[in-house]
């Protein structure tokens, strides 16, 4: 007998709700019972609505499945969302309104003051906002947690150990981003065969704006942003999965490479003491080999879930530079959302 | 009758030599007598021994010259360098001390004391080390020039106008580059399918240190360097020819992206005042589409001897940010050499 | 003065529409007057109406001329259609009965029984199908002229110096094919990255069918198709340009590689006898490397306009075996109508 | 207590090498035991001596193991070859003249009259073989069996069963191989960016002999090859692993391609039957969407031991046609060899 928590993800058959099916199916605490698609998709199995791009076939537990069209209602209380920006925003909103806890990868309300963007290893304690939501909106048991940007997350879980032992005040980051980013068809052909992209829509002013919000504190009942400025260069390259990204820090206190090095690889916080299924062990893996991390070789650390810096090295203009890489699709995305789910099941957010 | 210069390149079957090739083949000046390779190459016809790599065949005009070997004597006074780093230095030098002219895209004189490290739209003047280097190097008509490395190249171009309208303090660069630049066989392609290497051997030392030397003066019989810090973080992306960097500056006074973008666009010098024939009537290309300069589309502006800079825009952390990319083999390295040797012609130096 | 003969552009933005720009800009007989397209696009200048994907930006003469609509009229009589299969159709018959001419890249009236479907090396007398369509279609000056599609162009470039030698029976042929066969925004970055695509719908069909059609006769008003029998395997591969064939043919009579090797490199026809300006000196380029031809060295050999054939060796099942490469959007696509236009105008039927 | 039998790996810093560690750390017969490399490598710890290029580390079981350099001694009978062809074939004929049960990827010892080249599932009484090896050449216990190159494992596996059911005459094959095939470096990346060769030395001979060879029977103490005339076509493209096959044959008998379907997916043999711990459940698994089987989404196919096949259609020249695709490295050479030894271990050979 299956005694997991029954839930549902939306936005099931694309990119990203693929992923969130990968990763919860043969999930200890949760089972995929519903799959929500748009009309297309709507009252077919899930093996024939959905073109499966991450392996030979989706998973034998959801493959006969019949995808729910949005408007149907749902039975699970906890609700995945890989909906695109735009389109999630209301739907989570009366989803939450109905009591579903819902854990969105979605832009839209990232950036509400009263909607935790949480990644478990940096704000657990925002969770807090969740009370004010509640209020505000007049929910009662539902809520919405958002998880931030693909580069966001993977940049931020570098920063918050090097913020907390030395402090940070500028930062300069560049952009390598993977294609599998953009969702599928997303980026033609044409565009990244022989080519680099020096532009992505809204994402730089995503990391630099998501991140002084992550990085910051809930306090008196709102979030009160990081004082640190970031600038950041976006770039799509020819790489399927995995973020790269080079950068340069100004520190509130100087710190030597080893220093750095020192307290990525050390750092552990509240996923990796409550142990949760989906937690890496080591949240920031540090390489010292001189060319890594890279994408092809690293993207899977950690089963995906873990950040991987390398390059730590004294920066001529600020104090350190490095490079951060991560799965952008798995840590960057559905990975994150469910390690947030089950955090908050741990922290009793889901009673 | 051919009344043109004869000239020779040194390494003239590898990738830059290809180029070399490429550019002096039909040149209005200059015409490509002898080419010198090692001892795989020499004493076959140049279209045997080298695996030409830049189109279906060599130009019809060299295909039947025999590659003389680096011991064999030159009877050309212009010569081109497009020797590996290393080798190239003491034979260089050798060549020097006989009365040749070298024009080499090689390092290693790159930061002597005495070698002009030249663009000509950003230091003509540096030509007067010239002097310097044959008096204390006891050489009579002979010299040598260099040109910078690639990446440093596009860099300094974009910088040059922006320093002398409004000064610069600080930059942090992130490159972007091709696979060309590392000469063939060069990077394996499994490095380079679905997949970046954050690393490339000595090429951010060469970006800080070779702009410096470049934007500085010629004061005194020494050179001076600029008070400019630079920061690189160098990458190989999966795309054949163009170099990508993105670029944020901290500027002596404020300036709009819309100044930034007047004074790249109106910039011209010496090379376009004698309208040299290799010179870019554009040496730096503003475009104004959201996601340009891209390789692909880019690279071969204005015969792939311009600078093309875009994404001009105010940097949250220092005064401004922008993309810049140009064309590694051509500009960033046989054009150059080349386009060195036009300037020097026309102003004397090879007389 | 510019005497050029005014010609229209139908879809004249897309993939192919820009190589027809491209192709016709400086043009010695014909002058771009007219540039058609979608809603999306009519009524601005072709500067702003067009994302340009061949280079920097389109070429001058064409920047500021005002992009039509379909349904406007056009004064040009020489109309080339890169229009959509499906969409192509009905207008081109339209524009034929109006008393245009109407040179169409488009499947749509490839197959027709009175549509010369030419390739003016292999069936120049194709040309007299002309007369049966209009006497049929009650058109008075207008007609269709289709080019093949692109993989069929170069294989029957390939064939038919082949066939008139030595015979051919049977084929099996294997593409490679580029990119931009499927156009822009075509197919999909994560379908290409470390991936190859084993289908291309209605390719195989193609190749299979317009090949007879080409290489047959035209006799007592109607087609003749050649009794030769072709399978096709389509592949998409992450190259951008250039489709490469691999080929098995049994033939009628006995040849051996050198054999092919001599009738393939001596092949001349029509245009190489007319001298027209788009057609290549040599239809058929033969390399004897043994890793030759490769799409990113050969496919702009003769301007794009040739068909590169290299590893002509024994067949152990058949008689012969090679590889044929060639530029899909120039002599496989826009060049190909232009050639086809530059045909009929110098044997008279434009007039 | 760990009672798995010893076995040493040769070559197991290379490419293929790297596979043999990553399959048989964690086996359940075998360990680990001796990792042999060259000089270059030969006393440090494997994770120091190998750029390991498969995932972000080495198995952690292997990492702190001593490389031995090829002349030491080796306790383990069982070996397995990873050398590099040309090398491989002295070294392994002297083990197995001292006993040790040699398992070769390698191509030397392929084609001699008393090896076995053998897939489990298609040759396994090929075995006999041994018996005539070790009377011949006076070797008492050891002996050396090969296994098919990479793109004839995958090509073999899908023949067997439909020559079973309706033989085959003929067969014309274009491969589209992967970069690791070659190894590292291997392949440029100039090679394969926007760029596909047509070429792969030996590869063809190897596919058209080979098959012969293993298809072939072990009769009266000798090899009779296999009636099969085979045509092979092969390309390299950018992709990291997985080779794709174009395939047209001519059967002994008509069948239709749904009967072609049937005997595929019905297939099974010795080492499904054995439970062999590295046997695919299905060999040859059928997929029926008409863009499959793809190299990212399919090469993983039951853990890159299976040939993956699609679009099987009827062929206009022979009598059917298909795709057939499959791992280079694990089934392809790697998990080859090991299915070789698991079968021989089971069937009494290494008693």
């Amino acid at each position: 007998m299956d005694d997991r928590i029954e839930v549902a993800i939306l936005g099931a058959t694309g990119s990203v709700g693929q992923r969130f099916v990968q990763l919860l199916a043969g999930h200890p605490w949760f089972r995929v019972a519903e799959l929500v698609g748009s009309e297309r998709s709507a009252g077919k199995p899930y093996l024939e609505a959905c073109d499966w791009r991450i392996s030979s076939a989706p998973p034998q537990e959801v493959r006969s499945l019949t995808v729910k069209h949005y408007e149907e209602p749902l039975r699970s209380t906890i609700v995945f969302s890989a909906l695109p920006g735009g389109l999630a925003g209301p739907i989570e909103e009366s989803l939450a309104a109905e009591g579903k806890r819902v854990f969105t990868n979605a832009r839209d309300h990232r950036m509400d003051p009263d909607v935790p963007l949480m990644i478990p290893e940096v704000n657990a304690e925002h969770a807090a906002a969740i009370e004010r939501q509640r209020h505000e909106r007049g929910w009662r048991n539902g809520f919405i947690v958002a998880n931030p940007n693909c580069s966001t997350i993977h940049l931020v879980l570098a920063l918050k150990p090097i913020l907390d032992s030395f402090g940070i005040q500028q930062g300069i980051v560049t952009t390598l981003q993977a294609s599998s980013g953009a969702g599928y068809p997303g980026v033609p052909s044409l565009d990244l065969i022989d080519n680099v992209i020096p532009y992505i829509g809204g994402e730089e002013e995503k990391i630099e704006q998501e991140s002084r919000k992550i990085l910051g504190r809930w306090v008196d009942g709102r979030f009160e942003e990081a004082p640190i400025v970031l600038s950041a260069h976006c770039n799509r390259v020819p790489v399927r999965d995995g973020h790269m990204e080079t950068v340069s820090l100004k520190l509130g206190q100087t710190a030597a490479p080893a220093d750095i090095a020192r307290v990525l690889a050390d750092f552990r916080a509240r996923p990796q003491e409550l142990e949760l299924p989906t937690a890496p062990r080591r949240p920031v893996v540090v390489l010292d080999q001189p060319d890594r991390p890279q994408p092809v070789l690293d993207r899977d650390a950690e089963d995906g879930m873990a950040s991987v810096v390398g390059r730590i090295r004294t920066c001529p203009v600020f104090d350190v530079r490095f490079v951060v890489l991560g799965h952008n699709t798995i840590r960057g995305a559905a990975g994150a959302s469910v390690l947030n789910a089950e955090l908050l099941l741990r922290e009793g957010w889901l009673d």
